[in-house]
């Protein structure tokens, strides 16, 4: 089999039916990852010792009888926000190195290893997961495996790019403003954010609190629900992880390979401006592959992204107050300078973003709602306003206006976090040209109407993920 | 039977057993307001016809041989701030005399009035509740009926005054910071203050979302528990309001006039300092009819104040920003400034106050919690560091230390508002001296025990309201 190529799920059935051992797919995936770091930079730790240890034990379970789990012999990394025992956290930041080991792995990290997939490092992103570029200014830009000059996007780049870039079928991210979208969208795989409160956080370094989300990148749709089943479930770790039962998405998609019953819209109004015309033409190409035409409009979805950028830089730049008096000059500068601006923020502001922010998710609400003429199920729109940019490129055109990128790469995807909506970002391969990615967007804890309507397409060869 | 004296429930049980009509108890009521207005300023609108009226239905109840309420022809007013059908709610503000009048009655009143009683009229207060004193530039200072030369607290002062000088013996207040337990304690009758969310705002004008509770001011603890029972239950017209069943504390009092098994301390360190002797003096009178010694301390109360301060000023400024950028004039100067500091707080101390408060609640859960070798269940703190100050009295000495009798009233209120404990204040009555409050604190939700710890009290003559 090409364990290059192979989706997480293919690789863990191949070790559960002695295919292949997890030792040899550990050992693969680590030749791979030194073959290519030097050109991706997707890695700023690899646990070489610790991987092929967990993947001699998987072995040993195998050789005993016993079931190694779903994800048996799949290896995975994460972005090195993610608390591994033994190692610094970073959160891309060179203050953080200065900080002792971390004494326990995150939660959504301890599942997956449950699970039977074998950890084998940390991977790049922008300093604090303020930005979408991934280009740190202490660890270096992550490069796109698409096109070597361009961004992995950010702030998640290299849990995007180690995927598209074949190391491993299998990486965890955070969302905040679009983190986990952006570069999924950019590296042409598949990434999700579920419901606000849905997976712990537990042992992950909070940028902004009442906006940050885990999930996964995969290659597949059914990695991302084998994922999203095993991370999902209370957690006392994590005082914000609701209490609602799981959603089983893989006998979801199993049972109902369809999407009998699943009523679909485009957005309209903010998500049609502001983004190059093949954004767009990649959200016709999957409506039109699901016979799908009607519209709807996501109100002030423009002020729902200020408002979400005034919660985010007054929550980071509060937990980050002491290191920005006492050592300003140690930060990413790109970063410092937010930060700095958001420490000025006046708390009426921030206030208002949050009271604007009950109504616009009341808003949003009625367009899901059953009760009402709308009864949208689906959403679709465009994950990001281009493909990726240049390493270094410092703006872009959009709709005639020149406009940074650092910030701007974000235009689509923050307006559905700040209410905490479950969003996939699912990517549009286009002959002779850099992936886009296309936002399946539900109302809250409604995971599994998403994926299926991702697995349709994926069956129907409208999507798939790239390993380049 | 002596209506200036009374309280609510023996004069609706007068009403109830035809031994007086509700038209004369409501006629009493009127004439008391009408003669003592002058003096005193409780109220700002003394609403006559609707309240004969309303009383004229409840005779008529009486004579059809129907049920009339609980609160049969017992007269009671409101803060300015709860909304009442047809008349413009002022929130003590000169700028709100604008406004349309309101169109439903605040949910607490159409409570009380479901249950009989007559509504007399709207009470004085500080503008937007901001402040201890009611000293109120527009509407005038609400003078206190133990001596006119005080003021009467605040900012709930008209409610306080009207209960104590005879008034009426019921009124409504609320509480963000002590504004309901602050002018009880001045004027010597009981002022409630509720578990945060426990009952419903609807229709009462906001200061501080996030701190801000209704409550009643009474002569007697068994129309606080009357009253506290009419007013529970969950109400769809606020979101904010609990969906946790309501407690009978009627029947809890009958059912256990006895503190068998409640555990009560005093509350140390920072509830001993800044108070006059007599403060503290009172707390011991009443630990002492209790045959309590044990002491336990509050951790962190004083920075539970600075933290209440910031949330308050930044809530209350968000609220209020348009008037203070367009028309700074027509506030109260002592509250105009403080709104426009307020509007300064940078976003980062509010979420620092708001992180902060989350720590806070959960070490004075310990104190409650059962889990532990503390599992108190009733603290006693002083409600205000001194007796009523002078009209006009701008500051007042504190363990030696001269500070602003303004905010300041407050010290020993803001740190348990700050987390939404309910807190009766309980007068104490002194010869030849002016009233204070002490208060009786329990754990969220558990209102029954401090009210069957005051039931106690005043059964044993230790406690009483005073009408003066």
């Amino acid at each position: 089999m090409n364990l290059e190529r192979a989706d997480a799920t293919a690789t863990a059935d191949a070790v559960r039916n002695g295919k292949i051992s997890a030792v040899e797919v550990t050992q693969a995936a680590l030749n791979r990852i030194t073959a290519r770091q030097q050109e991706l930079n997707c890695f700023t730790e690899v646990t070489v010792t610790a991987a092929l240890a967990a993947a001699k034990r998987i072995d040993n379970e195998i050789a005993a009888g016993k079931d190694p789990g779903m994800l048996a012999g799949v290896p995975f990394a994460v972005k090195n926000l993610y608390d591994i025992a033994g190692l610094t956290t970073l959160a891309g930041a060179k203050i953080n190195a200065e900080n002792p080991p971390a004494i326990q792995d995150a939660t959504a990290i301890a599942k997956l290893k449950q699970a039977g997939a074998i950890l084998v490092g940390a991977l790049n992103m922008d300093e604090y997961a303020y930005g979408f570029v991934t280009e740190n200014f202490h660890y270096g830009a992550t490069h796109n495996p698409h096109d070597l000059k361009r961004i992995a996007g950010g702030s998640s780049g290299g849990s995007a790019a180690a995927v598209a870039g074949g190391l491993v079928p299998l990486t965890l991210g955070s969302d905040t403003n679009g983190s986990i979208r952006v570069p999924a969208a950019l590296c042409g795989i598949f990434g999700f954010k579920p419901t606000y409160g849905r997976l712990s956080r537990a042992g992950v370094a909070l940028f902004s609190s009442s906006l940050d989300h885990v999930g996964p990148f995969t290659r597949s749709v059914r990695d991302i629900a084998t994922v999203f089943d095993l991370l999902q479930g209370e957690d006392e770790r994590d005082p914000i992880c609701t209490k609602r039962p799981p959603i089983e998405t893989r006998n979801s998609i199993n049972i109902k390979p369809n999407i009998d019953g699943i009523r679909i819209a485009i957005a309209d109004d903010y998500f049609t401006k502001k983004a190059v015309p093949e954004a767009l033409e990649a959200v016709h190409h999957v409506a039109k592959a699901l016979n799908v035409s009607e519209h709807v409009t996501i109100p002030e979805a423009e002020r729902a992204r200020a408002a979400a950028y005034i919660i985010t830089a007054s929550e980071g730049s509060n937990l980050h107050l002491d290191d920005l008096r006492k050592r300003p000059q140690d930060f990413d500068p790109a970063t410092r300078d937010r930060f700095l601006a958001g420490a000025l923020i006046p708390g009426i502001w921030y206030i208002q973003a949050q009271r604007f922010r009950t109504w616009y998710r009341d808003r949003v609400r009625e367009i899901f709602s059953k009760n009402n003429h709308h009864g949208i199920d689906v959403i679709l729109a465009p994950t990001t306003p281009i493909t990726a940019p240049k390493i270094g490129q410092q703006t872009m055109v959009l709709d005639g206006e020149e406009i940074l990128v650092r910030p701007h790469l974000g235009l689509f995807t923050q307006p559905l976090s700040f209410i905490g909506l479950p969003v996939l970002s699912i990517p549009i391969q286009r002959p002779n040209a850099l992936p886009l990615g296309v936002q399946l967007i539900a109302a809250p804890y409604h995971e599994e109407l998403i994926l299926r309507v991702a697995a349709v397409l994926e069956k129907a060869g409208v999507i798939s993920a790239a390993v380049v």
